[in-house]
């Protein structure tokens, strides 16, 4: 039995069908989906033509979720969390841990109990005044391939005497910190001031532990890492500098193959969509960018496209049950505040919807992990719309995919961690409860 | 003030009026209730022609129910708790427990904490291989009468000495073993096979109750007991032999009359509904085929009729203040995948209706206690259609009651548990809470 279960997730275990090896279940995450209306008074889904997720929401079954609840805006690695079960007001995950996982994907063990990560930024720093100040929080955002090299030239010349750790590349001018083994405390400060004309902040313990030894020898042995790590970046402007945040010791999660009963793939191009799902147990699934990858320098690496995404699915299509797909597109034109482009690339899905419907599965879910109006130009509170497609789906009488659809659905209004098991219902894959 | 309450029943507790004798509370509950469209598109409920169910839902509020949460299915047990307002994922009762209840129904004390109940089926064992094998678990489904007569044997000639227990017969090939006085544990395994061609299981304590002295002991007394009923039933054919299943402990529930200041009366035709009743404290109302077929041999007993049901209501109404009534055919047609059959009943129950409704209760709720579609032979975790019909009620624009009217309706998609509260308030039944 896993430990640390919610009683949601207790009673999902308790009932999970283990033996059913043929019912198929796909998650289809549109991340950031939900909109607002824009000058035509429709959302950016609404206003998107998408003809087959039109047909789908005719023959299937509409709704929308809180992916925390009413009010509450949540960060990406939560909102995915819910999705898959697990309640964000009982389980958290902090921003390093999650890019560990993100940038250690295909490995099977690849944090233990009470170790820290954190997450690394390259930065520009200028010295003022006789001290440093941040100029540049990102480097200028610097590329995948100069970044993996500076990451490289880190892990060879860093060395702290009895100190175990290491640093891995995430995404452009993102890395990750991993201290490994035991005594470490993740209640440490941000080093990134989060502004830039400002000095980096000195390592240090977080306020309420700023007594605690074990935060005091963490902060100091970061303080060695970032000192060493200034010396071999000196010359390497813009990426002269890193800042540090989201400090996290690592608490271990149940795994959602074994509560399910499911084989579970994740298919996603962001090194952070796979870290969730790999902290929960998920196999991450190499797209054909991946593999390719893997043999170019790193400055000629190519970004996953969604083909790529679904023609990984129709690959590993028999050797999983469920299957989470993650599109970050939808997110990204968001958060720049693009209407226009978040439209085009729902529409570019919706055209794309053919070569998953042929792999038929019993059951799918097009969802967001919550929403990203390009109004706001950020994450939003706003429940996500939701389609249910499945022979088991109670059809409602809506004919599109849109918000306004989704708040009149059969489905009403659920919470994020509803839908795991409405998924598993409708694929035959939770026995009944109870005499 | 009652034990073991969930925060939401410790509530209804503190708030409930209890001076008020005058206003009535019906919840009718039709079994297996929910469907899904069959051939012509249309639910069973959608297809059946109910005038008079139209017009409540036309003067009331329509919505949809998850018993347990969206996804899951529940047994027939945990959902009425529900519709008692026990949240079952804080009660639970087991098999044994709920048929005991079910045929004592009538009695005030039917067990204390500590005491064991588990259900029976006569069955027909042959000998093979110098063994026994099932060949029927259900002894060709043994009418009441013969079967009432051998329980009557069992309970004559089946003595262990030292040892307090009973055996009371409960619907046609099942029957009920209650194990009386302390020392007892529930963590036994069922001896019923689940198959044809196998031999009976011997009594045996579950897995994780393998040392448990307790479990030890009952195990080796069940022994006894099968063994002698075994050689009473020898020449028995087709009820010679009896395999038990349900093991349960009993824990008192909190009743529902003194949590709610309510007269209850339970008027319902099949064993189980009326354990789970008097479970929780409800008094059971004898029907007329009850009180006539108590001076009946066994095998002239007639089955209760929804008339007689609606006539029992009628007789007692000034009795009692909430009216549980309940109908069972609708889910066993949806059990046998009869969509026509379950229509026709519905229909029957419409044709009824005038009956309950010259009665004029202030509050009338018409549900299920779960879904069991006839597309599905089997409960499912459809949301439930409920209907609620009360002068306090606001109406809502649905002016027919079918599952999709239910999930546009104005109470929305609500909780199992949301049911009792809901119908207290529009009885006038609810204080404010709070200043």
């Amino acid at each position: 039995m896993q430990q640390n279960l919610t009683q949601q997730l207790q009673l999902i275990e308790h009932l999970a069908e283990r033996t059913n090896k043929s019912s198929k279940i796909v998650l289809l995450v549109l991340d950031g989906l939900g909109g607002l209306p824009g000058p035509a008074g429709r959302t950016e889904l609404e206003t998107a033509r998408t003809p087959n997720l039109d047909r789908l929401a005719q023959g299937g079954a509409l709704g929308a979720h809180d992916p925390i609840a009413p009010g509450f805006t949540p960060g990406s690695g939560l909102a995915h969390l819910a999705l898959f079960g697990y309640d964000p007001l009982h389980y958290d995950v902090g921003r390093g841990v999650l890019a560990l996982f993100g940038a250690r994907c295909f490995k099977k063990d690849v944090m233990r109990k009470g170790e820290v990560a954190a997450r690394i930024n390259f930065c520009t720093v200028e010295p003022r005044n006789g001290g440093l100040v941040v100029t540049d929080r990102r480097a200028g955002r610097i590329k995948d391939g100069p970044a993996a090299d500076l990451v490289a030239r880190l892990r060879e010349e860093v060395k702290i005497p009895g100190v175990e750790f290491d640093i891995w590349h995430s995404k452009e001018h993102r890395a990750v910190l991993h201290l490994k083994g035991a005594g470490w405390s993740g209640a440490l400060a941000d080093t990134d001031p989060q502004a830039t004309g400002v000095a980096p902040l000195p390592p240090a313990p977080l306020a309420e532990a700023a007594g605690d030894p074990a935060a005091q020898k963490t902060a100091a042995v970061v303080k060695q890492i970032i000192d060493r790590a200034q010396a071999v970046l000196r010359d390497c402007h813009p990426a002269n500098f890193i800042l540090t945040r989201g400090y996290d010791t690592f608490k271990e999660f149940p795994h959602l193959p074994e509560i399910t009963g499911m084989r579970c793939a994740a298919i996603a191009a962001y090194p952070d969509y796979r870290g969730v799902a790999r902290l929960i147990g998920m196999d991450v699934v190499p797209c054909a960018e991946d593999l390719v990858n893997r043999s170019l320098p790193a400055d000629q690496r190519t970004e996953i496209s969604i083909e790529s995404e679904f023609d990984t699915l129709q690959r590993v299509w028999n050797d999983y049950d469920f299957f989470f797909v993650h599109i970050k597109k939808t997110d990204s034109f968001g958060e720049d505040g693009n209407f226009a482009k978040k439209v085009e690339v729902i529409e570019h899905i919706d055209e794309l919807m053919p070569r998953l419907l042929a792999l038929n599965p019993d059951v799918l879910c097009v969802t967001g992990d919550h929403s990203t109006p390009a109004a706001m130009k950020t994450h939003s509170f706003h429940a996500v719309p939701l389609l249910l497609s499945a022979e088991l789906a109670m059809p409602d009488e809506q004919t599109s995919f849109g918000e306004r659809a989704c708040l009149k659905g059969g489905l009403g209004r659920l919470r994020g961690t509803d839908l795991l098991p409405l998924m598993m219902a409708c694929a035959g894959r939770l026995a009944k409860h109870g005499a």
